[in-house]
């Protein structure tokens, strides 16, 4: 079987690896080139998009930020999974708001944002602080401005302004700043038959909006039954088939949507080495109407990222049941160049983990690995 | 990181699934073609051995059956693990025979058989009934004769001599067949420091001298240490680096070599599913010089070989905890095709397992499935 994924980065790849035993080839179409490449070897194929697309038995997408034209291509061969719908509410932060709305799911309060007036009204209805986002692009942080104080507005709406006026695709929504505990994700998958499995929640910890830690702990009844609703709620309403990630604020027990990721996303890795069917795997085989794998962890897990780092000590691997993931890319400060995954028998020996390798991975470059192992010690 | 496989089957491909996440790219030898290509895409590179020899940073091989003199080039690089004479031993029983009394490693007693006057001394010394083997060749069943009655010397003994006629290479050993209960394999890796690690002991069976099944159950204590001790004196007779694999055949409780893979090895396929770190990856951080990982299992596995069968019905991944594993390979009556993994969190439980699976693949294709699923309920 041959899946197309639009997109040739390291969800890909990993795409690619996960498939090879199901006997599925992967082949990217990389969106920025229009060339057509083996995620894993980068090797490129003397093809087209549509010669792509009729050798595919399915189309997936690694990311959001797709042309229109290309997602209505894929859409009209009528094997693209999850499709143009949910791939464009990922892309787009009004397109999720309407969505959650609909489907009856809590997020935070929001304003559309195209003229200085709806900016007045945002402070007037939500109040401060409010955090402004672009619609369209900047996940990882990227374009987002926070207003605490009516002193601020004058500085903020300049730059807000400026950004609208850049491009007249761009739009901005406000939202009102959570008083979130702490942020999780979900990383869900639906078949074609519609039938659903779930991973555990996901604690996740973020610098300068770029995910650095994850950790998937015992399931949390109440968190966990939550975010099962809201996946199935925007799985039903989308008809969606695949994984899906959505990413929560956790206010005082309550989960609000911060965003919904139509594809695998990196909260998620930690299933390659927590469970038995990573969502990797669970992905292709919902895209290829194979029965869904179990999303049973096989124990406490973590992922910590290696963000801009060439390599990591060998000494990391000496630590029993972790391994590191690396997506084969050249290195840049901050880039995401691949994770280290870990499970363990319990909480505490999850944290025993992180402490040990809190010794080989410094704070400033692998942030909180060191506090979280000493706090799932002491819990 | 950078290694060479000589030889570019099955697995090779599964080392390169299990190299791209460490970051260590693998690179095929194919002894037959001479050609240097991706174990896993089949694109051939233009490139020469000398060529690949030199780029690579660490040289193993998936095989025993290799030329000489390839054996030489790559032992001459100073970077070729488990080395040459490691890969001799396993293509040849009398240098394994040798190595195994060498060693103090009980095996079955046996004479090397050049003339027929050999036979006559197997048959008094040794006595009925036999069993001859090639020395060089002749895995999976091939190459061997039986001999159980002096009424059958003369019929034995022509196809022996036009064996042994056919090429001056061939050379032959009569061996005393042992009355075993079962075949049971163990795994186990070193690393180039000589630290050791033992996958759980894994019991085998074949049809026609072919692996069909392999079950992973509980550790047994004493058979277990039985299997390291073997292991750990034929490793450092050796000064072995990487995953070797040990066939035995349990003659009450007592365990007697029937043959030694100085590579990861079909028995072993359970610990992609049933362990943290299957042979794959133990063998590649072992070559490459990195920590081993852990060997334990996350519960009771099995591994059924799919053997020239083009597919499998789709329900065989509706059992929890199942996946399968392609080899990318055109189909061929009895071709290792493939093969399905399970693990579960009991033997009883991995009993159902078995039974559940032995729904959607037939007896006649997929022997013993349920069988071994009954018997796990019961035992």
């Amino acid at each position: 079987m041959n899946i197309l994924v639009l997109g040739a980065g390291q969800l890909a790849r990993m795409m690619s690896l996960a498939g090879a035993p199901l006997n599925i080839g992967v082949l990217s179409y990389d969106v920025g080139s229009g060339q057509l490449l083996h995620p894993l070897t980068r090797h490129v194929f003397d093809q087209t998009l549509v010669q792509a697309i009729a050798d595919s038995d399915a189309i997936t997408a690694e990311f959001e930020h797709i042309p229109d034209e290309v997602l209505s291509q894929c859409e009209a061969s009528g094997k693209f999974y999850p499709g143009k719908q949910a791939v464009k509410v990922g892309g787009d932060r009004a397109l999720e708001k309407a969505l959650l709305e609909q489907a009856g799911v809590p997020c935070a309060a929001y304003q559309l944002i195209t003229e200085r007036a709806h900016l007045d009204l945002a402070i007037a209805v939500l109040g401060f602080p409010l955090v402004i986002k672009t619609c369209q692009a900047g996940y990882d942080g990227k374009g987002q401005w926070r207003l605490y104080a009516e002193a601020d507005v004058a500085t903020v709406w300049a730059q807000v302004a400026a950004f609208l006026a850049a491009d007249a695709l761009h739009s901005i929504i406000a939202e009102r700043m959570v008083p979130f505990q702490r942020e999780v994700s979900v990383i869900g998958v639906r078949d074609r038959l519609g039938n659903i499995a779930i991973y555990p929640v996901t604690e996740n910890e973020h610098v300068n909006g770029v995910l650095t830690l994850s950790l998937a702990k015992a399931i949390e009844g109440e968190i966990h039954q939550q975010a099962v609703e809201a996946f199935s709620r925007l799985a039903s309403a989308l008809d969606y088939i695949g994984v899906m990630a959505i990413e929560f604020f956790d206010v005082d027990g309550q989960l609000i949507v911060n965003e919904i990721a139509p594809r695998v996303h990196n909260s998620g890795h930690w299933t390659q080495q927590g469970t038995l069917c990573c969502q990797f795997e669970n992905h292709l085989r919902a895209v290829a109407g194979l029965p869904l794998g179990s999303t049973e962890a096989i124990g406490p897990s973590a992922m910590i990222n290696v963000l801009g780092q060439a390599s990591i000590p060998a000494e990391v691997l000496s630590v029993a049941n972790v391994t590191s993931h690396w997506y084969g890319k050249a290195c840049r400060p901050g880039r995401k160049m691949g994770h280290i995954n870990m499970v363990a028998g319990s909480e505490a020996l999850l944290g025993e983990k992180l402490l040990a390798l809190s010794a080989f991975l410094p704070g400033e470059s692998y942030p909180g690995v060191a506090q979280r192992g000493g706090e799932l010690m002491r819990e």
